[in-house]
């Protein structure tokens, strides 16, 4: 596998299994191309909330709009440029604000393996 | 390792060692904090030029400028919000364009290590 570029327009945008919430992810790289990683883009719609028990280390970065994590008691929240690492074995609410949020995110091993 | 949020001014930005090119990275996560990934940020100052032999799979998110990479005679463009994927084993020389560029990125295994 050759360098590539992506594009937000380029992730095959779908719910995630189990839950019903305006919460959109599409997977760029993952297991079908040989490499650790999987690479995608997430898109939530305004004041979104999700429950997810994180199985692989997952690394968010914000593009648009701002994302809150909870874990533990504790609230991280981000906007444009930042980063979340929500490392594998948290428990987690993630949750979108009222402008929506765009994400890119990177993981390993690969979630949707483990899920 | 709890949930952890970070900021592109939380970086400690520093030359890669063996070049001298106006590119700054600084990692927030990597071996020192047990998981399987380092996670950082990258600033290029204008019209800057490095060659490197990707040794680690590496992924950037470009958050703000322009940053070019080309491998093997292909070179791939991308702007705020697009990512490019960098495989191990790529030779790339990656360029910054006139308004430079911030970069976030993630790799596996830990680049600092495979150095």
């Amino acid at each position: 596998m050759t360098v590539r570029k992506f594009a937000p327009a380029d992730a095959p945008y779908a719910r995630t299994p189990g839950q019903e919430a305006g919460v959109f992810v599409g997977n760029l790289v993952d297991q079908r191309h040989g490499g650790p990683l999987t690479i995608g883009y997430g898109r939530y719609d305004p004041d979104q909330s999700i429950d997810e028990a994180i199985v692989v280390h997952d690394v968010m970065v914000v593009l648009a709009g701002r994302v809150s994590v909870t874990a533990d008691g504790a609230t991280v929240t981000a906007g444009p440029g930042e980063v979340i690492y929500m490392p594998a074995g948290s428990n987690v609410t993630i949750r979108s604000h009222e402008q929506g949020a765009l994400t890119a995110y990177v993981t390993h091993p690969h979630w949707q393996e483990a899920v």
